[in-house]
């Protein structure tokens, strides 16, 4: 990416072990992109089992439409995730695409077309010829290896500057077993969609059904907790695959998501999601703060969820965060289009430590030079306290600067 | 104003002709703004019927408690209407500063506390002086005169590059009538809102209830089918006044909404509130487009206006305008996100004359060149057509460019 790195950016990135039974290989498929990866194979072994959210996007993509049939499976051999491309909006075309691609892996891998995830991103409406991956994923098979993971993180970046990893380890029953994440999210330059993929590995032995609820609870409070631009994307792709390869070495199977041996592995794994979608709020388009909302004193948690986003995205709210300006007027303004219940005047707003707004009204003890001097932070942490009853949620943002602008608006002209 | 004219400005004002019963004046309080006028007294004959349509933000400003609670007289003497302070989220002070403000119009008009309406527009969280107003609103009853327009108008912007009024006759029963109508609305530099407020003044004797009926019904597809940036603000306030003047001329009294003769007046007054709407959206903050957004074919006009509220919101559809991007693959995501029914396979899509896409994927006769030299127009006209149902409405919105972030990002820094 010709795009300078974004501010928001980690320092380094972690070096992610092996997960037994993953194996991958990365490639130039030419689809948009020149002189850079643009395909992902992973192959995973036999009786891996699967579970994936998708885009509750009425006009999905057809690797989503795809993702969720074969989803009901529960296992899964291989995924093949493209760049460049979203096939969105595509037509029968696009289904073609996708079952072609599916058949081409299928094929390299030795097992059926349904034992395949697919993902893409990238323009959309434009058709994705499938017959670029003829070859190129049997030769992607050749060359899998259980490292370096960076490579699969950087081939199904678009926009994105940097690669987004994460890797955990954590003990079920005793046996260690390790979670590795990869995203990709809302970068800068060009980009049709602020599209957002991510997956993720284990060796733990989990049961597909046990899968799902531990990765769509988790969900909740990483991937559906970000907002850059409040644009749902047609593809949003989150799939979760275990192994099992650590029952060899002990590991108990479960496949209860009840199960108390689950926790460290859940904890674990919603650690590992709200870092991954922290890192896709770092990298927001344009973005220059990293803004954390937390609602609290709302009636209930989907009351606090629903009045911290239309905050996090208030055009006027995220335009005040690029100003570095302590703009609590526009919170208020937010907290009151947002429907939910509100009292003007039980409202309290922190911007990091300090109370700017009490009682329905700027605070006594503002002070206009402290609280413009914390808002020159990267990192913005604002509360709001709606003294109303027990609901708490918090939403990560990042600002709205002219770079934003520039990147989505003058993309094809 | 400092600000250059909106290049979509309208390219000369009309001549509002006086409206019997009505009499105003404006006056440089120096609330914040200096050496402009920022306070407007009209002057109201007794009799005179009053209806409104207030924001349903859940931290109203003060001035809209007061409103709501004196709107139900129906009737009213006088308006007094201030810019440069919102007066909301401003707690006790701002409630007391309203009673204030409302002591001081009643006793110079000679009437109730109750008998005024009152709106103020500016900075939120700021304590309003009403003091300011001592003195002030007797010498603009002193003052007061029936012409000329324009300057209450000017009074009430903010950010407007542009005064904003309009003007209609017509006949109830054979006798001529006239409306008058100003707004202000989303100007550039420095607002803390999007505020908008707008007052309507006819000569007609049109009862409060049939006033407020017809109002509701007209706000629907003007005022509420705006948007600028999707933040609502605390402060909306739109206000009708019928003084009954006309009914020395034998104009008939009417208290019936629904009575046949009023055809024309609602026609005139549907047709100046969205005149008056698309004149908000010709000033938006830093717009160089005007985008006019119909959907069709959905399950209800409710849904019809949900969608296109989603696409008129999306700001990767509003930079793409910004970029003249014929991007319709970012109408297809805010369709998507909207959660209304929609059929991905169904959509069609028209950029003005040209269907871009059309059965889920791009039209085969989709030419870039035309459709790009399309989207150099200042206004643009968007189709959606969903093949669902019978459902329409029609949204009106701007671009989203870089001067809009200037506007809103570099304020208080």
């Amino acid at each position: 990416m010709s795009a300078a790195l974004s501010p928001l950016a980690p320092s380094h990135y972690p070096d992610l072990p092996p997960i037994e039974g993953v194996r991958f290989a990365t490639a130039e498929a030419g689809i948009r992109y020149k002189n850079r990866t643009d395909v992902l194979l992973v192959a995973l072994d036999a009786g891996t089992q699967a579970a994936g959210v998708l885009t509750r996007s009425k006009c999905p993509s057809a690797p989503v439409d795809w993702c969720r049939t074969v989803l009901k499976k529960g296992t899964a051999r291989g995924l093949v995730v493209n760049s460049g491309n979203a096939n969105a909006f595509t037509g029968q075309t696009g289904a073609q695409a996708v079952q072609q691609t599916a058949q081409i892996a299928a094929q390299a891998l030795g097992c059926a077309p349904d034992d395949i995830l697919l993902a893409s991103t990238g323009v959309i409406g434009e058709p994705l010829d499938a017959s670029k991956f003829e070859g190129v994923l049997q030769a992607c098979l050749n060359r899998a290896a259980p490292t370096p993971w960076i490579e699969p993180a950087r081939a199904i970046m678009t926009t994105d500057t940097f690669p987004k990893v994460a890797t955990k380890t954590l003990k079920i029953d005793g046996v260690t077993v390790t979670l590795n994440g990869i995203a990709k999210g809302a970068g800068m330059i060009a980009p049709d969609m602020a599209t957002m993929l991510s997956f993720i590995f284990t060796d733990a032995p989990i049961g597909s059904e046990a899968l799902q609820t531990l990765l769509s609870r988790a969900t909740k409070t990483s991937f559906n907790a970000i907002t850059v631009d409040s644009d749902t994307s047609t593809s949003d792709t989150l799939l979760l695959f275990a192994t099992g390869a650590a029952a060899k070495r002990g590991c108990p199977t479960i496949t209860n998501p009840a199960d108390r041996r689950l926790s460290a592995f859940r904890k674990a794994l919603d650690g590992m999601l709200l870092d991954l979608a922290k890192q896709i709020i770092r990298d927001g388009e344009g973005a220059r703060h990293f803004v954390a909302i937390t609602v609290e004193g709302a009636k209930s948690a989907n009351s606090a969820k629903i009045i911290g986003k239309s905050v996090a995205d208030s055009p006027l709210f995220k335009t005040a965060i690029a100003g570095e300006d302590a703009n609590w007027g526009r919170i208020v303004a937010a907290i009151g289009k947002a429907g939910e219940p509100a009292d003007r005047d039980r409202l309290a707003i922190w911007f990091g430590p300090h109370r700017v707004a009490v009682h329905g009204a700027r605070d006594q003890g503002y002070d206009e030079a402290t609280v413009s001097a914390y808002m020159k932070n990267q990192e913005i942490d604002i509360k709001i306290e709606l003294g109303l009853g027990k609901g708490k949620f918090t939403v990560y943002t990042c600002d709205l600067t002219k770079e934003y602008v520039e990147i989505n608006g003058d993309y094809r002209s």
